[in-house]
């Protein structure tokens, strides 16, 4: 009896004891909440240092021999060599991305005639000699594509940069009726060059890029450019396409059939390089044009008789331009990567670079496209290892047809355009990763400055062991910030330069462009930087960004940084037109009271995102990061530029105006300032209800969600 | 010793026991995941339940009884009285919700002039008496809101229902310069009556309920109308807004000042009872109208002289219209009300129904507005009594100047428009909650059919104890689905008869319209149901919607009933245009390819929503709610319609073609078919194109996210 007590006594002090167990092992020790999966994964800066230390130059070198091995015009035969070279890494079963494939495009494109080659001639028998600057038959001769074919003679005149303004004067003392104008790059489209001339009845344009423009102002001649210095050759020209619109022309915001294709050139246009520019030009007769028409060629440039002066060996001659070229639909590919999101897969972070070029391309867009090769092979492999997964969707896109007009990616945010609206986060454009090893560029939303400058921080200056990118970059570019003090300067994606164009202004996504330059801007540059480390320091810094914005459990925006150049923007339109509108009894208040409710919420969301638990709310942690990814689509209005083709973000669509302060506002009151008009200051008015609406709107997704 | 070897046995047997103990009940009793706070909360049946059995007639009798009162007008002092009742009731320490405030807006409005009454009259003296209808002072005299002032004078002419068709075939035999037309409402809509007669040389215009149009044909005397039945009494007016547009006239899109006010008749326009209308119109002189132009009066229906028979008392008597409208700027409040989410606060259902009525507004709106009461009174206790709080927020708004052209509702989705568009989950529409009392009538997107039927089938029908709201609708209206079987018909949100407009036609989302009405469409009809069982059967049924879409983890969306509709469209199209759309080589094919994808595309959703572990994964459930709340804004197109305002919504926009298929084709295609002119047969390629690209668009929101 005494064993059965004890017996029983000891199993109820193991029961109890065990209870005990049960109780502290389900309460005590299980408190922490158990979450499955990666909810919670955030950036792991081992992670980072791997991928940093594995970016690799001589990869990147060996991307960009194999990509310039032949010219790779969009649609060509290199075109399609690319596209392979690109299926064959990306679909590599250790080094590849999780799926890749193509998806092609019929679009509208514009090339020279083979077998009737375009001629400018001058007189009877002087050619100029535009296509001599590169001997391969593979390469394209210089042209413009989309001008029409066509067969335009006449006297010469000197237009300045082809604007309205430069037609407008130069008419003033020469009758442009049936001559041909030579115009220089830049200032205008290049297209707008011959819109601008037609109503004149300027008859043909000839485009030639002055030296004063691009090499430091300075004339120069082969001993100076080219191979021997970051200089444009004499003979060198730029190509180009010849379009007002991006995107395919026959199929503007879908796939439609019988449109008319509007803002082509109406007349025939050529491009040649500067050495028979200055020929040309050095030769014109007439009154000598203003100071700022004058370039670097060494003699005065005139506007022409029409024509050339007696003196010169041209005289009466006329210039003759014999264009063929011709418009066909062809097939165009982009060719699509993705990296599946382990916690988030329907949010997408947009990685894209073209992969078209007018001839070799080793810079444009070459060197990009190497770079984003590099950085898929270093994160694929992780993949692939089973070492890595990031927390949202990569999605890597190399656009066809971009110097055709951002025609690639174009397509690509048409066809999908509810689904990356919805769901993507960033997108990161690297078109040239180098055009020179001084220094860092970057470009983008104000909200993304700081994932840059964390990033570039963790990344060695080329040839520079002990100096950071930052530290680097902000030497030559930088800015003082009420809140941050001296920062590296980020510029703004106003125009449409290259394919974050259809990102930005169409969809409204959060996007940045990255490249290594040279200290000012260059337009065409054939250099390598030495040993590929430019190339290097750009595919760390990206890819740095892209890993940071697909793995940070709270996306690293930050509305405030917006705030402030909403308050810069603001500080400068008060201070360009608040006088002028006051007259006019067009209050600004309004637009004041938007961009301070900009502010308060902005500072109200950073207060919100102090105080959250991120690590225990799954929920709230998605909440926060869907205002903030969506924050640049509350700025887009459909109806806020009807002139302007697919412009619909109010913040950055692009402006002739060029002052750094709400685009549609400047242009409007440029516009209203210079006729006069009731109608026209009321479009003022109209301008500050739509940015009041944008700013007011995107305010209110950031304060309480309720 | 023995001692201590025991004690230690004890002990070592002890510690083993409890870290069996700890061990199971960390890892065997714990493997369920532990969720803080309720990520997996979803519909409570129970508390479906309770809110059914707490819904009271006689609240709903009593909120009725408050708010009609006076006449509320919108603007007007009765309207406030309203605004301040709303605002006691919501912000009620015991029934109200967690916040209400009223939102102003200052908006442009069109009123009689009480000093000077507009006027009709026939000869020198016979006036028509359009006024007799009330006498209340405080009632608003029958007028055409936005009729321009003036004085119009001419002979009387009978024009049908004012469409395009009515004025050209009445102007092949009647010169229509400088007559009076008078029309019957219907067939077009109001302002067009006016902009559709004045090219003609039309003067003025008159316009009447026909009881054709509105008594079940049948002429009808005092004897036979309301009070004795439902019909329209012989001096009974319609009033209303005679605009084309929605939202404020002068901020269309947004808060702009100095746009010119489109869409509003150019000459005067007065509504008249069907009293005068008859004496009028069976006095006329002319040739007979056609067998469709005929109506219910005792007569035949000439065209007019133009002017009266010789044998009548009229014979050359002119009519006249001497209206004294003036436009105004006013301030219009809407009420708002919100209960917050507990899970997804971010994540809205919104209910709403205007506030003000032409009149005392018993039926129109304060039938849905009593209905609100009662089911925030519901809701809103059992919040206060920390009882339930939804899983998403839900937001009610009592919407003001509705009948002036959905002022209030239009101007909250424009000043919230990024927000909404971001976060809506759905709109829950209740104007006029009870026409009669003999069944639910619910219209909407089809993805929403289902959680309708469910909450239908849990009311018992008014006055019919053991037959569900469910049963009895199916017996009044009712469809075969390839999918369901015989089910109720629900109906489409293609106009803008409510203030579900802004929510479907420009923001793209999820809505419907729920009523209780008469077996046939009625306009306008001034009875309560018996008891109020009707209101609270509306109550019941359209809060049960609004429970389930608030606290359902998964949201009750059914895309593959969305592409039975899409289905039936395509059908429709190909019937009606593919032939004769082959003559023209535009091929149907990218259509049909659509469709099809959007099919296989929600079923393949479905099987993801069947394969998942909603309990377990926060993430994944949020994802798929993203995909079934966003997918009307897929449907959106900015550009599909250039000429109808604010109408973005390529499925469901409003179409003059009258067919159950996709309105910009069957509207385009119809223009085609009648000028025949190329530029028009491109018109219907271009909608071929907008709707590949929105279906299309939308199956790839419905796929796998990556």
């Amino acid at each position: 009896q005494e064993m059965i007590k004890k017996l029983l006594l000891g199993f109820g002090c193991c029961a109890c004891v065990l209870t005990i167990g049960i109780l502290i092992g389900h309460f005590a020790i299980s408190k922490t909440p158990f979450w499955p999966s990666d909810v919670f994964k955030d950036v792991d800066e081992n992670f980072i240092t791997a991928f940093l230390s594995e970016v690799d130059n001589i990869q990147i070198e060996h991307n960009l021999r194999e990509l310039t091995k032949v010219p790779h015009m969009a649609t060509t035969e290199g075109d399609e060599q690319t596209v392979q070279f690109m299926l064959k890494r990306w679909q590599d079963r250790e080094t590849g991305l999780d799926d890749a494939w193509r998806e092609e495009y019929s679009v509208y494109l514009s090339f020279p005639n083979t077998t009737n080659p375009n001629k400018v001639t001058v007189g009877q028998d002087k050619e100029v000699n535009y296509t001599a600057d590169q001997l391969d038959p593979n390469v394209v001769p210089p042209y413009a594509a989309y001008s029409p074919a066509g067969h335009a003679k006449g006297k010469l005149v000197y237009a300045n940069y082809g604007r309205p303004s430069d037609y407008m004067h130069l008419n003033e003392t020469v009758d442009l009726r049936g001559t041909i104008a030579i115009t220089r790059y830049g200032g205008a489209g290049r297209a707008a060059k011959a819109i601008n001339a037609e109503p004149y009845g300027v008859v043909g344009v000839l485009v030639y890029t002055d030296p004063y423009d691009i090499n430091d102002g300075l004339m120069s001649d082969l001993n100076e450019t080219y191979p021997h210095s970051w200089y444009l050759p004499p003979s060198g020209v730029e190509r180009g396409s010849f379009n007002t619109l991006y995107g395919d022309l026959l199929t503007p915001y879908l796939a439609a059939k019988g449109i008319d294709i509007p803002g082509l050139p109406p007349i025939p246009i050529q491009p040649i390089g500067f050495e028979d520019a200055s020929t040309l030009i050095c030769a014109l007769d007439g009154l000598p044009a203003p100071n700022d028409w004058q370039g670097s060629f060494k003699c005065k440039y005139n506007f022409g008789g029409p024509g050339f002066k007696n003196t010169s060996t041209f005289k009466d001659s006329d210039v003759k331009l014999d264009i063929y070229n011709y418009g066909t639909v062809k097939n165009s590919s982009n060719v699509m990567g993705v990296i599946r999101g382990s916690v988030e897969p329907d949010r997408y972070v947009i990685y894209g670079n073209h992969r078209d070029s007018w001839v070799h391309g080793a810079i444009d867009p070459s060197s990009g496209t190497s770079v984003m090769l590099e950085i898929t092979r270093v994160l694929g492999r992780m993949v692939k290892q089973g070492k890595w997964r990031p927390r949202r969707s990569i999605i890597f896109g190399s656009w066809g047809a971009e110097e055709f007009g951002l025609i690639g990616s174009a397509e690509y945010t048409e066809q999908y355009f509810a689904k990356l609206s919805e769901r993507t986060v960033a997108y990161i454009n690297v078109d040239i990763a180098v055009f020179a090893n001084a220094t860092l560029r970057a470009s983008g939303m104000p909200s993304i400055q700081n994932v840059i400058f964390t990033s570039a921080k963790q990344v060695s200056a080329p040839g520079l062991k002990s100096t950071s990118v930052y530290d680097n970059w902000i030497k030559y570019s930088n800015k003082s910030s009420p809140t941050h003090g001296v920062i590296p300067r980020i510029g703004y994606l106003t125009g449409a330069g290259s394919d974050y164009a259809p990102f930005v202004h169409y969809l409204g996504i959060t996007s940045m462009d990255i490249s290594y330059t040279y200290d000012r801007i260059i337009y065409t540059m054939f250099i390598f930087s030495v040993g590929f480390t430019s190339h290097q320091a750009i595919a760390r810094t990206a890819g740095n960004v892209l890993i940071r914005l697909a793995d940070s459990l709270l996306l690293p925006f930050s509305c405030s940084d917006y705030a402030e150049t909403l308050e810069d923007y603001l500080k400068e339109a008060v201070e360009q037109y608040e006088v002028e509108l006051k007259t006019k009894n067009i209050s600004m208040e309004s637009l004041k009271h938007a961009v301070s409710s900009f502010r308060l919420a902005a500072s109200h969301l950073d207060e919100v995102i102090q105080s959250t638990d991120l690590k225990n709310e799954p929920l709230k942690v998605r909440m926060i990061n869907d205002q903030l990814m969506l924050l640049d689509r509350a700025f887009l209005d459909p109806l806020a530029f009807p002139d302007k083709y697919a412009f619909r973000h109010v913040i950055w669509a692009s402006s002739s105006a060029g002052k750094p302060t709400f685009p549609g506002l400047a242009d409007a009151f440029a516009k209203a300032v210079s006729s006069g008009q009731t109608s026209d200051w009321n479009k003022v008015h109209y301008h500050l209800s739509v940015l009041n609406q944008a700013i007011e709107g995107a305010a209110h997704t950031l304060t309480n969600v309720i």
